[in-house]
């Protein structure tokens, strides 16, 4: 079996192009460019909470590191940087060589430098750290919502989870629907164009790893306002519309801005090529209060908000 | 059982003192201070491989993070900011706690802001990510040696281990010898004075975490030279011998510097009030050859160099 040197010379050293001392040293040294803040961001993604044990290593090499770009994408950053450190039990080399190819796919995708790392035996388990940079001021945040803004979701939220719940045999999914839902499992798509596009724009952002209704919760607890969701074509009750409303995973941009920007974020869906759909706005009710409601505008329950990542899927998975 | 929030506000979210924008957002905003360097390094410990399951959880909290900040006064950085990720079986909030307040310890004991971190289910590990700053071209790095430097380690390399095969009952120590080598084991020192003193005076620097003679080794091969190692004391052959070449863990710092700084690094000794023992020096030698001698220059062979974090010290802990 390779050693811990090894194992992280063969699979982990990789040349950078924006750094001055990378994988091998104590530390990684980075030059940041002067004016801009660093936004910094950690993960963990354990097997059997956040993975399958039977996951296809690429697309787990891939989403390890896609989740974290995720982070910085809500914060209106560009990703720079990345440090991985990963608990591996006895391991094939066969299936770190193709995690690490998954995992630099998405490296050279955003253009992110690995600058280090740390490998040890165990439960397997990966915890990647994520460094980007934002004019000074200019990083989107939770806390700057107001009453009026309208309320965005990026792509198609929900499609994940059922993704998942195809897998796990709650629900079967057909083509098209099958092959889109475990893309956006397996591949999520880091909204990076957009979070950047949003700088100036947006009052506040957040990237949907909890569930719509969970994240949007989070954005009102820290913006102290309400909020009032109408979300055209939301399917009726059942699977597809729990996923939608509190299924995570899918980390697409969740944002508020000034409705007086309404039709320049329409213009911007255009551009990038991606759906962004309004689906309310944000009220002076009670801080933290969220009212849901139907496509005819019934007010609805939702089944549950989100996902604890303290909880297995399957402790959580109680699916209405 | 708490969730992941209350966790994280409970007992991770704490005031910070040089930091933007600290835990609760996507990611964390910190601006770098101007001329400087980010040096950042990232570790895991994970239980059963780099603690037993019945450490006390408040000296883990200590280590989990001292760890690291040695890992940034190898590099000569002072230490700014840390994110913790935590995989945690179904915790006693009492046990978070009092780790919490060992962690804490350690951080304000370096004036090191918390500013983010992820909690998750899973077999206990921990994975810290670190950040500090150093002037841009002063970092200290391990490819810097030359021939004819003296090579120096501080303070008493070999505690930890010798404190660690006395819990586990491979040897026996007794007081002062016991309380000395289970401080080193259980409260490391990060020697961040030295690291910062030895800026522009040492040409190579690591942290003493593998053993003396793998991390020296790690300093030959990425300076491509060899030495000589004549160590004052070496005890003779044995645990107490085996534990100062090859036990990690103490986190003390080994380093190069031309021999004209000699009586420098001597005063430097007297300053910190740290010991610091010239151990040999670097020669012309092929690049990676090590050569061991005892008290009375007789070349010596080593039962083992070192210690590989991909094996758990049960595995590697074939101790002469």
């Amino acid at each position: 079996m390779p050693s811990e040197f090894e194992l992280i010379a063969r699979y982990f050293t990789r040349g950078t192009s924006h750094t001055k001392l990378g994988v091998g040293d104590d530390g990684a040294l980075i030059a940041p460019t002067p004016g801009q803040e660093l936004v910094i961001s950690t993960d963990l993604l354990v097997e059997g909470t956040h993975f399958l044990a039977d996951t296809d290593p690429e697309a787990l090499g891939w989403k390890t590191l896609a989740v974290n770009v995720s982070d910085l994408a809500a914060m209106g950053a560009q990703p720079r940087w990345a440090l991985l450190a990963a608990v591996l039990p006895a391991p094939t080399p066969d299936w770190i060589g193709t995690f690490a190819r998954g995992f630099f796919e998405c490296a050279n995708r955003y253009n992110i430098d690995l600058i280090g790392g740390d490998t040890t035996r165990g439960p397997r388990a990966f915890c990647v750290t994520i460094l980007g940079e934002a004019p000074a001021g200019e990083a989107l945040r939770r806390d700057g919502a107001q009453a009026g803004d309208s309320i965005w979701v990026s792509g198609w939220p929900g499609r994940a989870a059922l993704g998942l719940a195809h897998l796990q045999g709650r629900t079967v999914l057909v083509e098209p629907q099958l092959g889109e839902c475990l893309a956006a499992l397996h591949r999520p798509q880091p909204r990076v164009a957009l979070g950047l596009a949003l700088r100036g724009v947006a009052t506040a952002a957040i990237d949907v790893s909890d569930g719509l209704l969970a994240d949007l919760g989070h954005i009102l607890e820290q913006s102290a306002r309400a909020a009032r969701l109408q979300i055209p074509g939301l399917p009726a009750a059942g699977i597809e519309r729990d996923c939608l409303l509190a299924g995570g995973d899918d980390y697409e941009l969740l944002f508020t801005a000034p409705a007086s920007r309404d039709s320049d974020i329409a213009a911007l869906a255009g551009e990038l090529r991606l759906p962004l759909t309004r689906i309310g706005h944000i009220t002076a009710g009670p801080p933290g209060e969220l009212v849901v409601c139907d496509d005819d505008g019934t007010v609805i329950t939702p089944a549950r908000r989100g996902y604890d990542h303290f909880m297995s899927p399957l402790e959580a998975g109680t699916v209405s």
